[in-house]
C-alpha cells in the first residue's frame, strides 16, 4: 500500500452531481445529511439534470467541472441504476481530490482528468453510513455521509478495503489516422453545441483557422468552418471550435448545431481535413 | 402558555420550498432578504419546482426532507394561492425545528414528522416584516424576514399570538382492513415512482418479499411483485418497494410506473394480499 | 476621476445570473473558479434559466433582485451572444454594489435601480483573469475571477480603464398622456403574470382600486379590474395589480394571464382609464 498522505480536504467543499432532478426531495435530503454530519461545509451543485440513468453524460459533466475546484474538494456523484444490487459503493482518490459514488464508471473520467487515480476503496464500514440504510437511496444513506466524513477529515482508507478491478467506462476513444478522425458526440449542451470526444490537441491535423473541414454524419455531408469563437460565424452557419472543455465542439451561431446535424449523445462523426 | 424553551437555532440553516420555479427572481429575492437580515446564515433549497398551487405535493416534499436537517433548522415554505387575502402567515414550532409559511396546511405534515407540533403562532408584528409589505409577495416581505430573524435567535412568540385553529390538510388516510388496503398516490417522483400514503409498517399485511400482490387502479388490474429494490425487477416489470421516504412505492425498473399504471398524484389505489 | 472610495465588499456575496441552464457544467465551473479564487465567499444563484441570448429578460430579473442584496454584493451576469468578439468585458460600479459581465446592456437597468451608475471599467488586466482565456467561455475565464477578486477586496479600477460609452439597453419607455398609456410586456413570470414596464407610481392615472380599465392588445379588447392582490379576483378573471417588482402587473387568478391575453415579452399594451 502507498505511503502517500491522503489529500487533506482543507477547503471543505462537497459537490453534488445526480440525475435526481430538482422537483423531488432527494437532493435536499442529501444536503441535509451532509450538513448534519459535517456542519459548516460548503455544498455546491454541479448538476441534477443529467438524463436519468445516463452515465455517459453524467461522467462528461463531472469531468468538465472537477478540475476547477480547489484541491481537496469532495465530489459526490449519483447516477445509479444498480442501487441496492451488487454494484459497489466506492471512493476514488485522485491526485487533487476525492470522488464518492457507485462503481459503474461514472467517477473515472473525472478522476483521470483531476490528476489521475491514486486509490479506489469500496465503502463497507457501516459506522460511516446512516443507520438503517435503505435499499433504494444510497445517495442519502451511504454516499452523502461518506462525503461529509471525508470533508471533515476522515481518511478514505477508513471506509473499506482498497480494490483494483473497478468498472472502467467504455466510451469510445476517437480513431485517428493522418487527417481523418472517427469520433463521437460525447455531449450535447443546452445551447445545442455538440461536444465531441476529440481532444483539442488533435484539431490541428484537420486544418487551420478559417478552413472548411469535411464532416459526415451517417450519409449526410457538411462542410463546417474551423473558427475561433461563436461570433466568427454568421447566423445559422456551422463551425468547428476549440472547446472550452478541452474537446472539439461543433457549433451553430445562436442555433442548435445538434438539431441542424440531427446528432445526439453517442452519434458517430467522421471528420476529414481539406 | 408552555414554559418550554424554544428550539435554539444554533445550526443557522434556513431552507426554502416554493412553487416559484427557477426562471424568475422570486427565490433570489427571498435569499437576498434572508442574507441581509441574518448575515452568514446557510440557505439551502429544498425545491422550487413544486407544481403551482399544489399544496399536497409541496407538503410531501417538505415532510420527506425536514427530518434529515439538524435540529433548530428554520424551514420556509411558500405555496400560497391565498396571498394577500385572509389566510394567516404563521410559524409552526415542531419538536426539532421551526416552519414558516401560509396557514393552508402546507407546513403541518412536516411538523408532525419532525417530532410533532409544539406551538403555532400568527405573524402579526410589523417590526419583524419588511417595510411596505406588498400584497402579492409575502415570501419576500413576511416569510423570509421571519425565517432570518428566527435563524438569528429571535423567539417564535415575538412574532404574534399563539393560536390553535390552524388549517389541517385533508389528504386522505389509507383505509386498511386485514389484507386489503385502499390508499392513494401521494406523489409521483421524477423517476415516475408512485409514492403512496401507506406507511411502510403496513406493508407486511399485504405479503412477503417475492410475492405478487393484487393492485387495482380503477377497473384495471395489475400483479406487482413485492421486492427489496429496483434492481430486483427486470426491465419494464412493476414492483412494490418499501420506500426510502417511509411509504410504500410502486416502481418500474428504469421506466415510469406512473405512466404504465396511468396514475397521478391523488389517484385511488386498491391493494390486496395474495 | 472621482475621489469616492469604492464600495467595500464586506458582505462577501457573489450572485450569478446566466442563460446557461442547469444541465451543463458551465455554472458549476464558474462557482469552482470563484471559490478557488476567493475561498469562503457565499455564492447565490439568481437564475440560470433566462431564455438563451435574451438580454431583455435577463436584465429584468437582475434589476428585480439586486436591490434586496446587502450593499457591497458582487453580481455576475452572463447572457453573452457576442462572447469572444469585440464586445468588452466590464465592471459597473453602482452606488450599492458591483456588477460584472458583458457590455451589451444587460447590467445597466440593475445598476440604475441599485442607486445609479458611478463608474464603468473595461476588464483588460490579464493578471486578474484565468490563464489561457478561452474564446467561448468568458463566464469562467474572465467574469468569475473578476467577481471573486472584487469580493476579496480588489478595487474595480485595478481591472482596466474607466470608459463612458458603454451600451445602454433600448427597451421602450412607456408613452404616457393623461389617462392613456402605451407600454409593453417587460417579462412574463412563471405564473403567467405579465409584468409591464409601467412604474407602479403611474397606476393612479388609470383609475382606482375596484375600477375596470380598458386594455387593448393588438385589436383585442379587455376590461381588467384594478385590484390589490390575486385573491381579490375570482378564478379566470383578469386584473391589474401594483406589482411587487415595482411595475404594473396583469394577472389572472391561478391561471396564466399571458396565455389568456396571448401576450409575450415585448408585446405592446394600450391602457386607458375609465
Amino acid at each position: 500500500m502507498s505511503t502517500e498522505v491522503s489529500v487533506l480536504p482543507e477547503s471543505r467543499i462537497v459537490t453534488l452531481l445526480t440525475d435526481f432532478g430538482l422537483l423531488d426531495s432527494f437532493v435536499a435530503e442529501m444536503k441535509a445529511v451532509i450538513l448534519s454530519t459535517c456542519p459548516g461545509v460548503t455544498v455546491v451543485d454541479i448538476s441534477h439534470q443529467a438524463p436519468k440513468f445516463d452515465i455517459r453524460t453524467g461522467s462528461f459533466i463531472l469531468a468538465s467541472t472537477v478540475p476547477y475546484f480547489p484541491a481537496g474538494t469532495v465530489h459526490v456523484a449519483v447516477i445509479d441504476p444498480g442501487v441496492g444490487g451488487t454494484r459497489k459503493p466506492i471512493i476514488v482518490e485522485s491526485k487533487r481530490g476525492l470522488l464518492v459514488g457507485p462503481d459503474n464508471g461514472l467517477l473515472i473520467p473525472a478522476a483521470q482528468r483531476d490528476g489521475g487515480i491514486i486509490h479506489v476503496y469500496e465503502i463497507t464500514n457501516p459506522s460511516l453510513m446512516r443507520p438503517d440504510v435503505s435499499a433504494t437511496f444510497h445517495g442519502r444513506d451511504i454516499f452523502a455521509p461518506a462525503a461529509a466524513f471525508l470533508a471533515c477529515g476522515r481518511n478514505a482508507n477508513e471506509f473499506g478495503p482498497e480494490f483494483k478491478d473497478y468498472v472502467k467506462p467504455s466510451f469510445a476513444e476517437p480513431e485517428i489516422r493522418d487527417n481523418k478522425v472517427r469520433c463521437e458526440a460525447y455531449h450535447v449542451d443546452g445551447f445545442g453545441n455538440v461536444i465531441t470526444n476529440l481532444p483539442n490537441s488533435e484539431i490541428q491535423r484537420l486544418g487551420r483557422l478559417g478552413e472548411n473541414i469535411r464532416l459526415m454524419v451517417g450519409h449526410r455531408k457538411f462542410s463546417p468552418r474551423l473558427v475561433r469563437t461563436y461570433s466568427d460565424l454568421h447566423g445559422g452557419q456551422i463551425g468547428l471550435i476549440e472547446g472550452s472543455h478541452g474537446f472539439l465542439e461543433i457549433a451553430c451561431r445562436e442555433r442548435s448545431a445538434a438539431s441542424r446535424l440531427r446528432v445526439k449523445s453517442g452519434s458517430v462523426l467522421s471528420l476529414e481535413g481539406a
